[in-house]
């Protein structure tokens, strides 16, 4: 009987460590600090006089807004260098917490590996949605043109080697990710933003997220305190003015073109170690599948964008996934069924570029 | 020369716990488990069929929207009921975070004591911004409106004895937690995710500000899962659909009206322990100073409310804080300078009504 007993209780910690890390963080992380803050923003006045008396007249009021939110987390013997989590198009800081299947994303992976993280909701998107424009905002249901031109297949078909959990319930909290803009998107505003967030993290990696790349580069020309970037599947890229490539043709509504900015800007960018990571089914040859088409003409920017920031002495790698054995990674790679592979890899740049203190 | 190391020792030690105190979590944290997810909301389609070669038609495309956003915690040996956090109006989960001037919020307090937390976005609010229906953001300047409705002072000069740090940094912090609508405030939209959100955290306490209260009020019409409510100021109460009271006169240009309900949903409220809160400054007798007029009628209303929940066997408290020795608190008493002693105001009553096992 007392083997029975010893099987069942077997049994009982397997399902119980099954249910860990189906379903939670993999190990008890102790956090000495965290909490949340805005960073930067402007502030803009009404015309008029203010009357107090007149509670609705709005005459003479403020309002404090384009800031950036971060949420900061600081596990106990943490590294020096802090990591900062910029989102892309459609999305806020949820992009790096909990996956869709509930299984540990970005935010948790490096805090179990003892980084300190700030996760952005960057100007006007999500908790930092107070914005000094207006806007509005249509409702408008475009669930599947996400779904393809974030390669997770061609709706209503999965890719077979994508690297997501197909279940319903997990693609309804993928859908459930996207968040409108509550202000025009404005890559200046959000560097800026960007910059200020920098400044109370401290030294640290920038980790990008597709169209957080551009606001990405453009925080690194404003602070030195980006120390190092990791792009992943960057929607744009800086060029020196004059050298801006022409943009390819694509199936995709959205071109790929490059950025021009002045010479002494972009130099700041060859100061810094930078590695840009794209995932898997991004085709070499135009396709009129134009979910992949899309990054098709990234990935082949990027390639160009690494010639030339190499002429000028930069330190750039733009690495496929695939090529290092990492295979079927969808546009959200840092929620895909690999994501740990992907972190691993990332970590694994940030020793050997001496960012991992 | 050792007594001046001593001292020198002692005032480091000093200087280091103000440090901590005034910026940091009061001790470490083991965290067992944190992330996030997306609970209730709904799925609306467009007209049409799909066509997957054509990108921008959105011809039968879907919409996922309307769901409540959720960060949970939770620490090791917690209690067993959770705490779930619900944010007021022009908030989201933010309120509950770092205070503007970068202490513990309740998030950390209720965490250091021992309790997992879940703080929501309700939908259509901060990072469950996706709407099901579309919405106009008008950036209207109104800083002040709010300063005086939240009566932090009548701008702009602070009430004497406000318990906020006065200082401009974490006012500019203050201001920029507010964030807009992206999409019309439905009580019902709000309640049907609130009662997801309980399905995820299991049975617990729901804490409730401002206009967080009306939904709080409807979630725990729907879910036995909500095991008692800490309303903090709340907008409104529901009576007994021929018993709401007359609304009341106020200089405030937001009445407050009673909102009714079937007998059968509000005796579903007299089941579960309910303490009400509210703050310092406000009066008895009606004034001009319409931010503080805003909260007596409120209160008024609350005080009402028990009396008819009383008759029909409720188990509602309503506190004034100064009459219980706690002075100075605003309407975001949850970030007071005295916001511990409102959260062991609260524990004490989750323990005598046997909530914190």
């Amino acid at each position: 009987m007392v083997r029975a007993d010893k099987i069942i209780l077997a049994a009982s910690i397997c399902m119980s460590l099954l249910t860990t890390s189906a379903m939670a963080m993999s190990k008890p992380v102790t956090i000495e600090d965290q909490g949340s803050f805005m960073a930067g923003g402007t502030v803009v006045t009404s015309p008029g006089t203010y009357d107090g008396t007149k509670p609705m007249s709005h005459d003479g009021e403020t309002l404090h807004g384009d800031h950036a939110y971060v949420f900061y987390q600081k596990p106990v013997k943490a590294h020096k260098n802090s990591m900062v989590f910029l989102h892309g198009y459609g999305q806020s800081s949820k992009t790096w917490e909990s996956t869709p299947d509930g299984r540990d994303g970005f935010q948790n992976i490096f805090l179990e590996k003892g980084y300190k993280t700030y996760l952005v909701d960057e100007p006007r998107r999500g908790k930092a949605g107070r914005s000094t424009v207006p806007t509005t905002i249509s409702a408008q249901p475009d669930d599947q043109l996400w779904f393809n031109t974030f390669r997770i297949g061609q709706w209503p078909n999965y890719y077979e080697n994508a690297a997501v959990p197909k279940d319903k319930e997990s693609l309804d909290q993928f859908f459930r990710e996207m968040t409108p803009d509550t202000g025009s998107f404005n890559e200046q505003v959000v560097a800026d933003a960007m910059a200020a967030v920098f400044e109370k993290s401290g030294d640290g990696v920038l980790v990008t997220h597709s169209a957080g790349g551009g606001p990405g580069w453009a925080t690194a020309m404003r602070t030195a305190k980006v120390r190092g970037i990791i792009a992943l599947e960057p929607g744009t890229f800086p060029f020196p003015q004059g050298e801006v490539p022409a943009t390819e043709a694509t199936s995709s509504p959205f071109p790929a073109s490059g950025e021009a900015v002045p010479m002494d800007e972009f130099m700041k960018l060859t100061k810094i170690p930078i590695v840009v990571y794209f995932g898997d089914n991004i085709p070499t040859e135009p396709t009129e599948n134009w979910g992949q088409d899309n990054w098709r003409v990234r990935l082949k920017l990027a390639k160009k964008w690494e010639a030339v920031m190499k002429k000028y002495g930069g330190d750039v790698t733009v690495v496929s996934l695939p090529d290092i054995g990492i295979k079927g990674n969808t546009h959200f790679m840092m929620a895909d069924l690999n994501n740990e592979q992907v972190a691993d890899a990332m970590e694994k740049w940030m020793k050997k570029k001496g960012l991992a203190e």
